[in-house]
């Protein structure tokens, strides 16, 4: 598999291998030959040289003709004629011999060296097979060694509580004792045993309608959270071994009046004998959840319908909560639910740039005068009122657009509560100014809330905008889901009586930070507002050559969310799943590998390090061992997809290859795989789709995936470099072809995909690249479905998709690795990159998937990954770490 | 600058140049002659050859010779050698003078072609010159472009509010109104304004005890505290501008029977009549801060000294608050202050490895059994002990330890507070176990409480010991600072109804977690809890020639604590100090440099990429157009470090050169510093130390520094190139000379240092690396003071401290650049690197910095960066990146 073209630095290593008696008898005698032969024949050849010489040098020489001239007689001259005649036969007769028998010898020569060359390469080879053979299995009696260390005992699983053996004592007969609920008072832990799983039950929606006369629950969301429910593998039909108890109470269309304590009990709040009617309430409620979602109108005010209910031990869920009545870490603040039930949301989204536009803050809304002293604007409300109508007239180059009187969104004013302001105008012509606006700015409601579903609903219209929201009197209110989603990333919380330093601060903040900022708005708003459903579902010894090991998964279930749960959170993860193993997961410190953490761990000569022979012995690195798996597209091209596998036999750190047969057409029965040391699994994609390229299949079990076409040639050293640099850079694509996104200077308002030589590069094509298996799941599971149904559109662009998704959560770039590798085989038949359409709709995809991100999420390298030692000049004694690469 | 060595390429380029008229017409000339001269030399020697030939040809033939005897007869013979000898004779006074003329002629033809290609360079030169003058003048008409634009009118500052004018209308006759403050409602934000420097004013601590009588605040936190303040610029002498009035209130020894409502009034409770004697009480307390700062002896628990005291409106700061009491996101749970008073604390920390301890699980503790009913302990609290019990009998290969009842550390039993569990032993005896713990159990206090100083102090001693916290009622208590502290990260939180679940959990966590939570533990502990002070202050063109241009700074002050603000408090920043720039600032999105946001960015070819010839023109990148600064620390080796400076000349991109003059003999004044277009700044240093390379200067003005010994030797392509890689990985070490620290498998307990030819390395030496300029501030104020003296007491390993440092804070290996470069000047003087004995002192240097950081924090990489283009066949009309690397 590799040429040797260097023959002549190996010449002295025959000497080496002693122990090969038929060998070192044959080099023996090939020596003698070679010694003996040159020496036979130059003695031969010289003594013919020296007649001949003796001969001919008398009519040669010009400076000793005249003194031969002056001897010559005429008899002389005629016998020496003779003579010179005759000699001079013989020799040119006994010329000819010589010639013919050193050519002979020549040729003997040349066999014999031949000869020696071929078995200097099989011993080479038998050489590197007993290496390798060495190292595996040196590597498996480690690997044995580790999991006997492992057979520690397992644990048992913990005792599952009895229901209602604790927290019997405290009982809740009081709305006094229920505002007192916390989780460690009122939940009953019992019920959620970690192997549990969590279970949910959902009363019947209709069921408590039926049990409150006169309550009405909206119909979209009771299919909404039916539907949602529905995916959720949570949810049990066995309202005994549940955990949680949902009702959906409503969506308190009549609350308004509520908040004026006069006629509270007149009309609209819920009446708490319904609640001790549920089945399952047990007499103070444990374990229930009371849903009061808010409906998609925003126009109309949702209040708290439970402020003056006895609510007993159950958690209330809701978006408008007075700072009385909230119980922090109990109760749970959520957003209306304003998005549509599922699917792509990022239509709704502008894009993030320019960072700055047309209008630095602007705010839209009206407040209803109000006769009640408790609700009249504070003075310093008025205030703010006052500075910001000076900020109009400000003579500066920020524009800004305040309306604080304007034809309000619903006519019945009476709708709007007296706690918050109203939106203005409709949804569109809201969204057309924040559209236009760098930070938007929205009022916290009376300071008696906590939050209201005006105040959530307003940032959810400015998070939808990108209009950075700039919450004034943020030191008084709390919002959605904040014991998890960091706000402060996404919003600015300004106390009401900073409102003169406003103007400064927000023109401190520089462009990355805007953009930052607005990046996170869209991020938090698509992952938790946008919509009501979350998505549910030649030979060297390169290595040892070991059994498939499945990279360990699962291991780091709980302590994830401890040490990375606000990043799980607010930057790359999706919180609502578990993956078997994240590009994030964190890398023990090297001394852990030497003190009792060393399990997996293959350091490189043992900790001692080393250059070229320990390197290829060991993995090293910052992580355990592990292997990769080949992941392969191919397109009924069944001859050009053998050859490829069949270069894969041997590759050390392989685990398996994993076949994605693109093409409803089943490969044909009669199919010889090859046979390569390692499995083939061939998946039969549904239909031909280059997102079948990233299908997060069950059979890949690596966390590394080199992605290859079926096409591609890519040397077993290239490789493994590229494997070893991945293990440093696990959260980006790491691969050989680089390409970039070029500026279109003419247009100067669109992106050209570009595949010249080139010192800046922007992507690594997933032809022949490595990955983590996580990508794919983000791949299916995160991207909008509109890129993936583009890149069926054009039958194209999958590549630049996969480097959207990992730049966009990296903010890095891929990872160039060597330049000497060939990467289309030749000869073979033409792949469908080649024509000029395949590059326009290039082009189209990289603007396309930009306005669906809202930004070019593509960053640049200058710089390739080579091998340390690479073109470096090493004593003999040293070998580099790959010899070609 | 630049040497040719492939004329042959540039051969054709003559022609290229047609407007140097008097260049063309020695070129035309020349080539008339190198034309016409081979032409003229061939006909005239073959005419003479031909006549020679002629008459040599009879003698030289062998086939001829038997006719032409023949032929021969006495006289003709005669004549005819007469004849022969004298045309012989002519013809070699012939061919004498012909071989002269023909040597005559070669020489002139070889000088003329000297000529040429002397004029050939030249003129290369002046094209490279010319050419670097025109990219430096666009470069230098962006920038000024950029620098108009920029000349939008300043923001005024905000105006000042006037003191009182808000807020009136509260007032707080009642301690029930107390109870509701929080910022918004009590705090008088008009006092604070941003331009105010936030001025604080501290009572005088023994005025407050004259006012009220029979009080006591323990000398040492007096003294401590008037000390931490004296440090901090905030502190003002002026109680009318202040923002915040600190009050020491004490240290409430007496306050334990308080929990007893019963004696609240007649002992140890402050009278707050006291707080309003207090010189600017105003009425209502209004901004002032009262702390409670507990003792040293953690023995003695300090109570809440405030629950029935009206505060009005002051912030309380204390570690003890019933849940009733505490105001969240207005009063303030600190930590007791146990630490010394400042200093070195790393000596007090046990080592983090290994990642597993004898003991999974431990505790030690006493509760006082106590009479009342309020105080016994719940069902599920004996529940959770008797579970704990069952645990100690387990059959498993976990270890556990947990005490009960013990000799309390102090024996003053009446002392202790009913809610909470007494320690046990000594300081010392307690640690001991804690060093051999993984996890420390640490129980929450009695539910009606949301902080006590004895929950807060076992957390000081298990993060102290490194001993991960698991808070069993963690859902029922706050810890100190968590509005800013992630404590997830550093402490499992379970309620008590889970402990069955306890030992699962805990061994779920696999070892990369703890030691990130060990990390975590360790990094809050020094930073927060250690010590009661927070330290505090004292020939290729490669690019274009540009003045200085200093890295802008302070971009981000207000923005960057709302985006990365939980990195500053949790990970790597220092959350009390203001930094010009961080090399974890954002980058843009590449369309941003195109749609508004493009100030600075020099994007390669206007943003359409390219290769070689763009490239060198532009910067590229993700980051604006930037300078580095050379940073050279010189010990009295004067004409090296002159050499050194001369060969930066007509270096692109470099902003200046900071010499570091290491020694207390000046230079000498006669000293001519090179002429290198860019600023040569001299620094003397007040002592030889090699701490000295990395001082944090203020005439260090950019965010690159190139570090570099006196005597390297690096190519300005080598230079360029690393700048560039630099820019990609600004949080990292980036440069040539790397180096390892391998295991000592010989003694299997410590790490050799190693600089042998290696395909990992895990250190890259700053005697020629780039690193961002605020590792320099934290080599200063953030590495513990033990390594900077230990750098001094070898006079070496400052460059492995600083490898130390910035792995410990990325958790990334260095990046290594390029092969090609010669490190050391031949013929220098020699430097103290060579000896044995230094490299003995880097064995031992990694060894004792591990022992500080408690872990060794450098990680592997196994690759190099080179140029994209590096070794790369590309076609002729295409220029590499560089040449040469």
């Amino acid at each position: 598999m590799f040429r040797y073209t260097q023959y002549n630095d190996k010449r002295g290593d025959i000497w080496q291998w002693p122990t090969h008696m038929r060998l070192s008898r044959i080099v023996l005698m090939v020596l003698v030959i070679l010694i003996l032969t040159p020496l036979f024949t130059h003695f031969y050849l010289s003594n013919i040289e020296r007649n001949v010489g003796s001969v001919t040098h008398d009519a040669h020489s010009h400076e000793d003709l005249p003194d031969k001239l002056n001897e010559i007689n005429d008899s002389d001259l005629k016998i020496g004629v003779a003579e010179l005649l005759r000699i001079k036969g013989s020799v040119l007769s006994e010329l000819r011999d010589m010639e013919s028998k050193r050519q002979k010898l020549l040729a003997e020569i040349q066999s014999y060296m031949r000869s020696i060359e071929e078995l200097k390469e099989e011993l080479t080879h038998q050489q590197t097979n007993l290496n390798k053979l060495k190292i595996s299995v040196e590597q498996a009696q480690v690997a044995q060694k580790e999991a006997l260390e492992q057979n520690t005992p397992d644990l048992a699983f913990p005792k599952r509580f009895v229901v209602n053996e604790l927290l019997e004592e405290v009982s809740f007969p009081s709305r006094v004792a229920s505002k007192k609920c916390r989780m460690f008072s009122c939940f009953d832990h019992s019920r959620c045993s970690l192997t549990s799983g969590f279970p949910v039950y959902l009363y019947e929606p209709d069921k408590f309608m039926i049990l409150h006369k006169g309550w009405d629950v909206d119909g979209f969301l009771k299919t909404t959270l039916k539907q949602a429910l529905g995916y959720n593998p949570h949810l049990t039909n066995d309202p005994k071994e549940a955990c949680i108890y949902l009702v959906l109470v409503g969506e308190a269309l009549k609350s308004i009046e509520n908040f004026d304590t006069n006629v509270t009990n007149k009309i609209s709040s819920i009446d708490s004998s319904a609640l001790r009617k549920l089945k399952y309430w047990g007499g103070d409620g444990r374990n229930h959840v009371l849903l009061n979602l808010s409906r998609r109108d925003l126009t109309v005010v949702s209040g708290d319908i439970f402020s003056s209910v006895d609510t007993g031990r159950a958690i209330i869920v809701q978006s408008t909560f007075t700072h009385e009545n909230y119980r922090p870490n109990f109760d749970l603040i959520i957003t209306p639910v304003l998005g549509p039930p599922g699917g792509d949301v990022w239509q709704e989204c502008s894009s993030m740039l320019p960072a700055r536009r047309r209008y630095l803050l602007t705010f839209q809304g009206e407040i209803k005068s109000r006769t009640e002293e408790k609700f009249k604007l504070s003075e310093l409300e008025n205030f703010v009122l006052q500075h910001l109508r000076g900020l109009l007239k400000t003579k500066t180059s920020d524009k800004f657009l305040f309306e604080f009187e304007c034809s309000l969104a619903n006519d019945d004013n009476s709708k709007i509560g007296p706690e918050d302001w109203a939106l203005c105008g409709t949804d569109s012509s809201r969204k057309a100014i924040l559209k236009e606006s760098t930070f938007a700015l929205i009022f916290a409601p009376n300071s008696a809330f906590i939050s209201t579903s005006l105040l959530q609903g307003r940032l959810y219209e400015a998070l939808r905008s990108g209009a950075i929201p700039v919450i004034l009197g943020g030191d008084q209110i709390r919002l959605a889901y904040d014991e998890v989603i960091q706000w402060r990333r996404v919003a600015i919380f300004l106390p009401m009586a900073r409102i003169t330093e406003l103007h400064f601060l927000l023109r401190t903040i520089p462009d990355e930070d805007v953009l930052l900022m607005r990046r996170q708005c869209r991020l938090v708003w698509e992952k938790y507002l946008a919509s009501v459903q979350s998505e549910a579902e030649q030979e060297e010894s390169l290595g040892p050559l070991e059994p498939p090991f499945d990279s360990p998964s699962y291991r780091r279930n709980f302590s994830l969310i401890l040490t990375q749960g606000h990043e799980l959170w607010n930057d790359w993860g999706d919180p609502f799943r578990l993956y078997p193993a994240l590009p994030t997961d964190p890398w023990l410190p090297s001394d852990a590998k030497f003190m009792g953490s060393g399990r997996g761990f293959r350091p490189i000569g043992q900790g001692q390090g080393g250059a070229g022979k320990e390197f290829s012995e060991a993995l090293g690195g910052n992580s355990p061992r592990e292997q990769f798996t080949v992941l392969l597209l191919t397109y009924e091209r069944e001859q050009v997809l053998l050859d490829s596998i069949a270069r894969l036999r041997g590759l050390p750190y392989l685990h398996s290859v994993v076949v994605v047969w693109n093409s409803p057409r089943p490969p044909n029965a009669e199919l010889k795989w090859p046979d390569i040391g390692a499995p083939v699994h061939v998946v039969n994609a549904a239909r031909n789709s280059l997102n079948n390229r990233f299908l997060p299949l069950d059979n890949l079990k690596t966390e590394a995936i080199l992605s290859v076409d079926d096409d591609a040639h890519l040397r077993h050293d290239e490789i493994l470099f590229g494997f070893r640099v991945w293990r440093e850079h696990r959260d980006r694509i790491v691969g050989f072809p680089g390409r970039y996104h070029a500026w279109d200077i003419n247009t100067q308002n669109s992106w050209l995909y570009n595949s010249n030589y080139s010192c800046e590069l922007s992507m690594v094509l997933t032809g022949a690249a490595f990955l983590h298996k996580h990508y794919l799941h983000l791949y299916w599971k995160w991207l909008p479905q509109a890129i993936r149904d583009k890149v069926d559109e054009y039958m194209n662009c999958e590549d630049i998709a996969m480097n959207f998704l990992v730049s966009h959560i990296t903010r890095q770039p891929p990872v160039k690795v060597t330049s000497r590798w060939t990467f289309r085989c030749l000869g073979c038949p033409q792949s469908l990159s080649e024509d000029d359409t395949h590059f326009q709709e290039r082009h189209k995809c990289i603007n396309f998937f930009s306005q669906v991100f809202g930004y070019t999420p593509l960053l640049s390298t200058q710089y390739r990954a080579d091998s340390i030692l690479f073109k470096t000049r090493i004593p003999h004694d040293k070998q580099k770490c790959f010899k070609f690469i």
